[in-house]
């Protein structure tokens, strides 16, 4: 097996956490939010706008088609997000390209499909993602769990959208992933040292 | 984690061979046709008629409540594959009792809900599943792969029908799985020996 491993994950599951996990185990390069420090390096745009725009589908208005079309984008909204996307899947392709690597989120299942990544997919039921997020909140913030359900419902429904969109594929579907790890009633510090041992 | 070990599988996915692979590598019990055998013994009907009541939904025409409900249900052929679907329960429970063990098929992920079973759901694409089902024909069947991606869906429309009529859940959909495998770039041996680890 490769041992490019992407890690999609629904919001609070713990997918980050098994991913650098993994990557510890197997002493392999761990990317996430330095792929954002890479884009905000190579584009014109600020980290909070590279943010904002990779978080979500662009424009809802618009069919998935203009993101794959070869003609003029008018809206320059979509032409900053799909260039956004463009800059951070050439970014990925490089990563993938100088060494093994976990790379959470950003489609990067998608994007290095032609390098037969190992694709995962984490989640979780809403009690585990519950008290995994609350078990996370800064000081001072201090949500209810009606906010909280809230919060992680409408960030995975912009994961969803922004992988709708880019890869045309169903976020979360069993046939876009090679293993799928639901972390409600796992130990995931067991989990991610066994999964690793696929690699080993 | 617990060592009651459910299955649920895609047809041709090699579902089994990992449940038998784990079976043997925990060294617990392994059921699959046994319990086709105990209801024969448990049920006045034959072999045949309970392998054809016990895959797939008994008749299409009646509301799943109806499976449900306290009163009583006049359609002899319902009742006999209810009568079967409950003996099938009953022995599922006594079989989870008496050791650790991996159970393929049958609702067992839905019928030991209470005993917090793993359960485990294995999937493949249709490329893979179809070079494992020719490897698989008897001497002297010979199916195009036309009829036998025929075949495959049949099979696997059966299961969904039997299981979402008895457990009212959707069938290899993530929430009703704690992990879920994709053998189409696997080596079913390496995974299933992984997996083991989960419970060693």
């Amino acid at each position: 097996m490769g041992r490019i491993i992407t890690i999609g994950r629904e919001f609070g599951s713990g997918g980050r956490e098994i991913g650098r996990r993994i990557a510890d185990e197997l002493h392999i390069a761990y990317y996430d939010s330095e792929i954002l420090e890479e884009i905000v390096k190579k584009t014109p745009y600020s980290q909070e706008y590279i943010e904002e725009i990779t978080q979500g589908r662009p424009i809802s208005l618009f069919p998935i088609h203009y993101a794959n079309s070869w003609g003029p984008v008018v809206d320059p909204h979509l032409q900053q997000a799909i260039d956004v996307y463009q800059e951070q899947a050439n970014i990925l392709r490089e990563l993938a390209d100088k060494s093994d690597c976990v790379i959470i989120g950003r489609c990067a299942d998608y994007i290095l499909r032609d390098r037969n990544p190992f694709r995962i997919f984490v989640y979780s039921d809403m009690k585990t993602k519950l008290a995994r997020c609350h078990s996370r909140e800064k000081e001072g913030e201090v949500l209810t769990d009606k906010q909280m359900i809230k919060r992680i419902r409408k960030i995975d429904k912009r994961r969803r959208q922004y992988y709708e969109f880019y890869t045309g594929q169903k976020w979360g579907a069993r046939e876009n992933y090679d293993l799928m790890i639901n972390t409600a009633n796992s130990d995931i510090k067991k989990v991610a040292s066994v999964v690793a041992k696929l690699f080993g």
